[in-house]
């Protein structure tokens, strides 16, 4: 996989969990970025902007592009095994990976230990993803399953409360988000879907006050996390 | 100004603050946003699919291209007489039109009364903005001023406490944001600027428990204001 642009390439260099294996920057670049390179070992080939300007998928490279080993997947049970309560996210369907990486970046700042995502209707972590989330997706164990809804049976058993973030539930300061706690956060278009939602310990629903009312989703997760992170103190 | 996809189309149409010249559609359409426009007496050309594709700006006009009355910004003073204790948020430089329309969106379902944005370092309600917006923008007031920093010192004058959310600060939810509140947001890259920082009552941040911590700044805009919402109650 490729991940492109001065800060993702600098995480991911920074970052225990990934392995880089190729830097490919501008003739004469002697900055932190390669210097970070060269001290882990990471070829570096050294080419025109212009070449860079035709290899970047996204045309952002910033003079840096990466070659990375894929993306490294944990299970379900990594996550639990990460704290005594854990905090967990799950993501129903998120297709855009704008709003994955921006899920991403927000888990990882507000300590979420890991994140679970279906093989089907939602994007995987993508080079898009990995950029969008500014380079956090090197630091956030994120799972990814055949079935979400086996997953959200399986953070039961172990103890987890589980809500669905979704309209027409309970004001999610209302309700106590402490102790091991997961959220599940569905697709922009249709939500968390209904198996998934019956599924759940509860609802709980940000205050919409609008005419419009209806978030973007990597917003309304970042508000959700964070109203977990206030109540764990 | 143009605006393309159903959703901000309908929001414009919905809107009292929005005047639409023009809608323009597919051939044989009959639904609920061309009822609305005829119901409105817009002006509506039916043209075949292949003219909107090609017409588009974003790709994205999903069957639906309008054209509106370019946007209108209201005065700082017009904000601040929404409410006894005003609720405003300030962006000091956000210059990403996905950022700003989702700031937008989320002030507006936060019930925020009113956004001011500087005419320098700062993108302006353009078609973009709407659409990320998801319509959003029609209903929120926005004022555009020569500079920021006077209408930080405008606000003050007028009652509202005003505080940055930036790096460094207190830990938003240990400060009392009820009553007449403005929030300052900086732009992604350099933040809340040193002067407009200084003109504060204070500075708000989010609590950062990751490696990467940096938040979007419309996850971070988000968290915050809907921080606010909880403490107002």
């Amino acid at each position: 996989m490729r991940i492109e642009g001065r800060n993702s390439v600098l995480e991911a260099l920074n970052s225990s969990s990934v392995t880089v294996n190729s830097l490919t920057c501008v003739k004469g670049d002697n900055g932190s970025v390669v210097a970070q390179a060269r001290s882990r070992g990471v070829k570096i080939t050294y080419v025109d902007k212009s070449v860079l300007d035709k290899e970047s998928a996204s045309g952002k490279h910033q003079g840096y592009i990466a070659d990375i080993v894929d993306f490294d997947y944990c299970d379900v049970s990594d996550i639990l095994a990460c704290s005594a309560e854990p905090f967990v996210v799950v993501l129903d369907g998120i297709n855009d990976p704008h709003n994955f990486g921006s899920i991403i970046r927000c888990c990882e700042c507000a300590g979420v230990d890991g994140i679970i995502i279906g093989r089907n209707r939602q994007v995987a972590v993508t080079d898009t993803v990995v950029r969008c989330s500014a380079g956090a997706a090197a630091h956030v164990k994120i799972a990814r399953v055949t079935n979400v809804n086996n997953a959200i049976k399986q953070l039961k058993e172990n103890g987890v409360w589980v809500y669905a973030l979704d309209m027409d539930g309970d004001e999610i300061t209302s309700v106590n988000l402490r102790g091991a706690v997961a959220l599940v956060v569905g697709s922009e278009g249709d939500g968390v879907s209904a198996y998934a939602r019956r599924l759940c310990d509860g609802i709980v629903s940000l205050k919409l006050k609008g005419k419009v009312n209806s978030l973007n989703a990597s917003v309304a997760c970042g508000v959700a996390v964070y109203e977990v992170v206030r109540q764990r103190g």
